[in-house]
């Protein structure tokens, strides 16, 4: 990845350092792997810088991504331990929402995905955190558990310098259109379509 | 991604058990965002399984990736301190690779990448490590400085359960033909598009 020089100077009045410190919004979207990997790659770089990240998984499943959540708390521990990095923050809908009273039950995942965007609305609101990932969220917007509208909006009028990464296949268009930074994932071979099942330290 | 079932069931007479731990070879490659975070993400599910990871940069500069490799040296001391996770590699071309006597000179990349490259070849050969990054080596493949047959030779025939992520645009055919699992990166846009630098906590 080049760290050098734009394509071409906007003529949008900005100075080159205002426009460095524009806030970043990133979609990993298509079918193939990465899409959430990449994401929690572009996170290590944000904690190294010092930024507080926050992670909310909108997964059924509090089993999946284990690796990167234990890996991610314990650069938290070294962060609280020896100031080093930035605080880390990991949330997951599978089990419940943290910062919840109610137990996610297995039948409302609409409401705790609405809650979950709901309090990263908040979030964002008072600038808790600089780096957010919001893993596998264009699921309830696809579903129109959360509305897409709304979340552009908030995304679009969010304050300061908070950069947010959203993973999930099939993005909305309005979100695309919204987004600074869109990759698309494509599969070209998967272990899966020869048989094979998932594996420690791979898949998990 | 799922944990779950395979597509189909192959009749290559291996249960499951021994399809499960057949290492993976995976490709990232394409024009777009995210293959070698993506590579990293991956890496921070390997070291909290414990594998031992071994990263090889073949880039030109010793400045770029620094948030992850700064990271991964904190994971890494971390492993050395608690033992928690696994042991950590990083190395780079582009300051001259560690294990060498020789100090990589500007002039000399091409030589540089094939020392790189077999260096790798001999702790394949070894099982030095466990989960291996080689950061960019599609670039010294593409232009011919490593012979992509003996590469697919040596990664065919490497012993015991050591898995290789390989990164960079343009991948070889033959690599691609060789490995597992291939996802390809397919930038649908990026700030520097609109003129943006590249700042930190999301460039490097």
């Amino acid at each position: 990845m080049p760290r050098g020089v734009p394509n071409e100077v906007p003529a949008d009045g900005l100075t080159t350092r205002q426009r460095r410190h524009t806030p970043v919004l990133a979609v990993h979207t298509g079918d193939g792997k990465g899409k959430s990997t990449a994401a929690f790659g572009m996170a290590l770089r944000a904690w190294n810088q010092g930024f507080d990240i926050g992670v909310f998984q909108f997964v059924k499943s509090a089993k999946w991504k284990v690796g990167e959540e234990a890996s991610f708390r314990a650069l938290g521990e070294l962060h609280e331990s020896t100031g080093a990095g930035g605080a880390v923050e990991w949330h997951k809908m599978g089990e419940g929402w943290s910062w919840s009273r109610k137990q996610g039950t297995e039948e409302d995942h609409a409401a705790a995905a609405l809650e979950g965007w709901r309090e990263i609305a908040r979030r964002l609101q008072a600038q808790t955190h600089t780096f957010y990932v919001l893993d596998e969220f264009t699921y309830p917007l696809g579903w129109g558990w959360v509305d897409v509208h709304e979340v552009v909006d908030v995304l679009r009028s969010r304050p300061g310098n908070q950069h947010v990464v959203i993973t999930g296949r099939r993005a909305p268009t309005e979100l695309v259109d919204a987004a600074d930074l869109v990759t698309e994932m494509t599969k070209i071979r998967h272990p899966m379509d020869s048989g094979r099942k998932g594996q420690k330290g791979i898949e998990w």
